[in-house]
């Protein structure tokens, strides 16, 4: 059996406050994949960075890896940068098999549940 | 009755492509919200920028603004440029009621809904 792990790759950002909901999506994502080891890693600003996690579970012996883009649009990180990191760690670890998810801003289901929320977040007129 | 309206504030990115969908969420807001004006407004590099947006709905007749950041972590631009930004309306425009909402990152259902989609994107063992 190939071990296996998931990384929900982020942005990073300078507040650490900004990675609360990312930290939050991380345990509810583990807690629907028991049998996994999901993380986070981060294109900037934060740690670890993509590369230095997938450093970490191949040590760990991992083999494939699910990466899952948070990130609402698909601009130039997810478009250019992810690509290029991904074809580094694969000339890196030619064992290694990468699948890279569409970012989560794809999802219909995703998209409907910001509308509910958008949607009530219509004050009440005072 | 006052004129209200909905602004769905983004980051903005170079690629075009980065918005869509942004703009498949402000169309599936309006459509819950239909008698509103709901648009979106970006803090850089796309247009209308907020300020500009802002000044738009205001020549209109627009006196309440329900402001929601479309942003998953809140770090500098949520928690200091957006303020910041809603301050100078504020002085600008002292009739116009402005509310912002917590950022969409903050919602567990949204959260839910991107902890199904990323445990769903698990691709199987080939």
């Amino acid at each position: 059996m190939t071990a296996r792990a998931m990384i929900l790759f982020a942005h990073g950002a300078r507040a650490a406050s900004w990675a609360a909901p990312f930290e939050r999506l991380r345990g509810l994502t583990q807690a629907r994949l028991p049998d996994l080891d999901v993380s986070l890693a981060f294109l900037e600003l934060m740690s670890p960075r993509l590369p230095e996690r997938v450093d970490q579970l191949v040590a760990q012996g991992v083999a494939d890896i699910a990466l899952v883009p948070v990130f609402l649009g698909q601009g130039g990180h997810v478009l250019r940068d992810l690509p290029l990191m991904v074809e580094e760690l694969k000339v890196k670890y030619p064992a290694l098999r990468i699948t890279v998810a569409t970012a989560v801003g794809e999802s219909p289901e995703v998209l409907n549940a910001m509308a509910d929320y958008c949607a009530a977040a219509l004050a009440p007129t005072p």
